[in-house]
């Protein structure tokens, strides 16, 4: 893994550690696939694709320092393992190195198409930072007063850009088709990870051991899923007063018997199936709008990949 | 400040609030006189220095946040502020941002000079997280078994390269220095680096309220100063098992009664002079190294900034 250095093993060690967990690698997928879509060479697209997937991972990272979440992938945290201190300086070096990666372009694209994808990255990155500013401020303000389009609001700035509309975009570019609009990707990614994070919402829910979080870990982190968004419309005054103290308390004091309450409220509404009926008509739109943002690419190894990622989005379990 | 966008209150908000508190302003200041030094245009140099500026802010905030610090610059921490979660996610946005700058410099500069102060900021990144690595490290190890050599090639990592190597290199860079040797900035900085950490680290112990940060919050972080590792070495086998005892416990349970003790066998030892001393050494050398390093500029109010400077960075107190 020639993008990680070697060296001071409290640093390029743990990114080593970080990187070697099973990861989907959904990211790097959809931008070597929607270059190969495009008739692009896929060598092409190999450090944007590693720099998305080494972000990626540098999100993970400070995400699991933010919720507290104590696993990933099926293994303890980074900052349960070596430490807040040291998790919290890995994410770091993983973000500068996904640049690191970003400035090989220059001399595999050339100068202007490497600048390009910087600022696609400019973009996703802060749009990322943005929606995990947006939904913490939500836990620590305990906002109760949300609806269906904040959660999307939400999503599309905090997983929508980086983990699907830029990934494609990228794609597109390194083939060559960065001059053409590119703004039908950003539809068909939004619905994409819309289907995608309420599925995996779901999971976190409802999911098998395969699924590599602690279950109702969103439960306990305080998230505002669209699960409780739906439960919080779907609920008496005196239900919603229990939630609104349930959900006000520091994460270390929320009891198991006041989570077992809220899941099984959730299930007695109805608010998981809605949830699990949301993302399947996400999907079915984000289909739709796949055959548009792929239209003039011929049908080929890679769309048929694409469209083979999208099922799987929906059918995982983990 | 048009180098933070609008919107976003838990995020933007946060960032102003931080670049607001008065800081010291030193790497931008030495980025900028050593372009004028060198007959540069000090404008072309401004998105540079407020990228070194920005970056720096990021790490302060993940410092304090990796470090425990409660205050800064007279303030409460970020984290203390606004809590651990929203610290991290800012510190985040902050080194994108820097880069964000960085990018301008291709309008500014051209793409070959941007690219260059780009690998630049990837050096200095990457050569301070993994100082800071190497220091967590050794607190989280409680290692004991280190020397003034460590010390030395810790600050050289940490700081040196960010705040006082780099902003130089750079300066000379935009100046249209990019194709000379930068090394002699290399050992100029870093002597320069060390006569300021070094006096940094005396501050934190013997400051007056002028200094930003909790008095003895080194101690209490178990900081590896040039005068701990003195101390270390001139301590009896009683006293360094007591050391290693107060050093090993986690912060919180460290006593005042301990670091009292701590504190009064440096000043017992003479580890506060011994590092006084030693500051002083390193900007003596650091003053050599600067008529060498800048020997073919002219005398110009610049190069009289930078000599009034290094006086400031052993006279101050904060």
């Amino acid at each position: 893994m020639h993008a990680v250095p070697d060296g001071q093993p409290n640093l390029y060690g743990i990114i080593r550690e970080a990187l070697s967990r099973a990861g989907k690698g959904l990211r790097p997928a959809l931008c070597l696939a929607t270059c190969g879509a495009y008739g692009g060479n896929i060598e092409n697209a190999l450090n944007s694709a590693a720099a998305l997937e080494m972000l990626h991972n540098a999100f993970l990272i400070h995400d699991d320092v933010e919720d507290l979440s104590e696993t990933r992938h099926g293994s303890p945290a980074v900052h349960v393992e070596h430490g807040l201190p040291l998790a919290v300086n890995t994410g770091d070096a993983m973000q500068a190195l996904s640049m690191r990666l970003l400035r090989e372009n220059v001399r595999t694209l050339g100068p202007e198409t490497a600048w390009k994808i910087f600022d696609e990255f400019d973009h996703l990155l802060l749009r990322s930072l943005e929606g995990q500013a947006m939904e913490l401020g939500w836990i620590r303000n305990n906002e109760m007063l949300l609806d269906t389009g904040d959660y999307i609001r939400m999503v599309l700035l905090k997983t929508g850009w980086y983990s699907f509309i830029h990934p494609c975009r990228i794609g597109a570019i390194v083939a060559g088709r960065g001059d053409r609009d590119l703004t039908p990707f950003n539809e068909f990614g939004l619905l994409l990870g819309l289907a995608f994070q309420i599925h995996d919402d779901v999971l976190n829910l409802i999911g098998t051991g395969a699924y590599g979080k602690e279950l109702s870990g969103d439960l306990y982190e305080g998230k505002r899923t669209l699960m409780l968004l739906h439960l919080l419309e779907n609920s008496d005054a005196f239900e919603k007063q229990r939630m609104t103290g349930i959900l006000s308390k520091a994460r270390q004091y929320r009891l198991p018997s006041e989570i077992s309450w809220l899941y099984g409220l959730m299930r007695e509404r109805g608010s998981i199936d809605f949830a699990q009926s949301a993302s399947r008509e996400f999907l079915a739109a984000a289909r739709q709008f796949f055959d548009s943002a792929y239209r003039d690419c011929p049908e080929n190894e890679h769309k048929t990949f694409l469209r083979q990622l999208m099922d799987y989005i929906v059918d995982r379990d983990r």
